[in-house]
């Protein structure tokens, strides 16, 4: 027997329904906001990835030569392909562009619960602005994207690279250094950071500032650091006005400012932010987002871009935990035929039926109508119609209430009006 | 700078909208027949194709290891992998089922007009039931998929591969004669197959028979020479059996019979079917379908199984050959704040015409009201509202109709009825 391949699935008609809906309903929230939607192939280049994220990437990824001798990758994430195709094909467009997608991607990874090795992102980038409100609409389109689909228990938490680095060069850090610490602040193990600054030969005191300002939520403690240097002014400036914007426009002020984001330093600058979804323990962060530099890097005119990718996954299976209450799907009408004769205007009543968008089956197995019954009672059915040939001469048909069992004679010029009015 | 690989596409926004449009009009349709959608991963272990359709098909497919040493390959089409899901987890569930998918493929071929590296199609199984109201519905959902994205002029063709098989075996054609006189066939190169068939040593009376029956679209004739046969019997009776129903139930009348058809005769078996859209010249079949036999091949207990694929690529393309207007994408709503103190008021009124479904953008980039009006202008906007600290003072913003040019003085309190009125 032929088996789903290693640490991908499929997917059942009722995981479907929920998909669809999460993704139908995020589609509406990004185009509220003035995002359109595009789409770039599966796969890339290989060199693509490499050139974003440095060749230890192909550990990670999918990647193939196919039969011209091309390397290529299946998409590890899709912000690097919309870049991409920003340069190749959007550089002209008038500013700011705000572009949204839905994709599968690939990593090849230990499967384990939560991670695939197919999984599907949404995400979108802000391509031509750096102002302080296009980033705050940026972090709270991500904000209302979860909470529209239904999550009402997320933590949005903001974090700046700028700031950080300062205080690495501040206190003088190594690039050694600070490859070391920063895998182990991104989890959250500040001790093991203390030990590593430690044995660096970092003053003890110095080391109980940096560990402070990393764990810190008072912009004003990064402040009394940074006073000196005049990036740090205007990103505390920017970080402040964003904040604003947050708490007095959209009315967000749950979230935490998080000095300890230190995600994709390879490429992202300034403002990050994540947001996470507790009910998912471990594996929490449901979003990622920030001000990024690609374009340069892809060969296209500097422009400021920032964007935010959300785990499809990851959203899905946190509506579950929290037993969201998703709409069942249903069959609206299920007709049988009592006979062979019957067959012919079972699907001429069916046609009509759907048509005008309603739901209906016919019985394609010629089982009689109890076996019909119960199976359309197994399929959430909520109108049957039963055609024989005594009611069929009085041009009627019995119409049968799924719920509560009731049969009425409908003539068959009401059945139409008699289904889209129940 | 990077390119999009070779033979793959990006799509720009106004494409996906259309694209979007076509799949959600397509799922209406799948659900209204009763149909459930599933998904299966983008990759598969490459068996299950080399099972399905021989060890040939790894020269137009990519496959590839991955780093487990597994054979992998990005699917080619859906079937398989459907049925594969179906024999894994679905065998339980009660007959028939009916499921549907959307999914991008993948063949390596020599990319040229209209045929692409990775394509998406939309399809069908119907698992479950042989009766010919079954093979109708099917024949029908098809038929009105199409019709319903608004592709008004297509041809079906019908054709059965039982009878074909036993025509051939009348005249007693060599293996290697009909592997050789295929592919003529199925490009409707009569001329060639004659050939052949004169030097396989066929009698000129029955090579001119045989030719006669493949071109002929009067199931009669075929009747004729197959009477003797008890399987062709029963075949041409569920033919005209489905004729009758696509006829009196589906009121469809524009169909052809088209012996010709002689599609993927590794696995079809009886009932074939397709429909062109004749706009497409060349390249113009859009859909492919019938009767066939995967489950059994798949470690499966056997049951009737038929479905259909549609190419999303290719109707697409069909549409826009027959300038089928499609609603443009807008914006409803552009909010113009003229000065920065006017910022956080604007992104209050976007956020409570946001929740209310509006398409509403801001101008992000501190333009002033002359350029930004173009800016909304050319992204097809309905109506500005300009947001002035002397307006504000009175409560009120200057709403602007971008088709008139009208402008009015509207009070906070209206604007929300105001815009979702208009």
């Amino acid at each position: 027997m032929f088996q789903v391949p290693r640490g991908t699935r499929d997917f059942t008609s009722d995981e479907m329904y929920i998909r669809d809906y999460v993704e139908k309903n995020m589609k509406e929230t990004f185009a509220s906001f003035g995002y359109v939607q595009i789409q770039t192939p599966t796969f890339e280049n290989l060199e693509l990835f490499t050139a974003k994220s440095g060749g230890s990437i192909i550990d990670e990824i999918y990647d193939f030569s196919d039969k011209g001798g091309r390397q290529l990758a299946l998409r590890p994430e899709l912000t690097a392909p919309v870049i991409r195709f920003y340069v190749e094909k959007m550089q002209m467009e008038p500013k700011p562009l705000k572009l949204f997608y839905f994709g599968n991607c690939f990593r090849y990874d230990r499967p384990q619960k939560g991670r695939y090795r197919e999984f599907k992102q949404a995400g979108c980038e802000l391509i031509g602005t750096d102002k302080p409100e296009a980033y705050a609409e940026l972090i709270a389109l991500a904000y209302n994207l979860l909470r529209n689909v239904g999550l009402k228990n997320i933590v949005l938490n903001i974090g700046n690279l700028t700031l950080i680095n300062i205080i690495f060069k501040k206190f003088c850090l190594t690039k050694k250094c600070i490859d070391y610490i920063l895998p182990l602040i991104d989890k959250s193990m500040f001790e093991d950071v203390r030990v590593v600054l430690n044995e660096e030969g970092i003053k003890k005191e110095d080391s109980e500032v940096i560990l402070e300002l990393l764990q810190t939520s008072d912009i004003n403690k990064i402040k009394k650091y940074t006073k000196d240097d005049e990036s740090a002014i205007k990103e505390i400036q920017n970080l402040n006005s964003i904040i604003n914007f947050l708490e007095n426009s959209f009315k967000i002020t749950s979230y935490k400012i998080k000095m300890s984001i230190v995600r994709g330093l390879e490429y992202y600058k300034g403002l990050v932010f994540e947001i996470d979804a507790p009910v998912l323990g471990a594996e929490k962060q449901i979003c990622g987002g920030g001000v990024y530099d690609l374009v340069g890097l892809f060969g296209g005119r500097d422009t400021p871009t920032s964007g935010f990718a959300v785990g499809f996954d990851r959203t899905i299976i946190a509506l579950e935990a929290k037993e969201f209450e998703f709409k069942k799907q249903k069959v609206d009408v299920y007709i049988i035929p009592i006979n062979e004769e019957m067959i012919e205007k079972s699907f001429e009543i069916a046609q009509k039926l759907r048509m005008q968008g309603v739901i209906t089956e016919v019985d394609l197995l010629r089982r009689g109508i109890g076996k019909s019954l119960k199976h359309a009672s197994s399929k959430n059915t909520k109108k049957a119609i039963i055609i024989g040939p005594d009611e069929l001469n009085k041009d009627s048909v019995t119409l049968r209430d799924m719920q509560t069992g009731e049969q009425n004679l409908v003539k068959l010029s009401d059945i139409i009006i008699k289904i889209k009015d129940s």
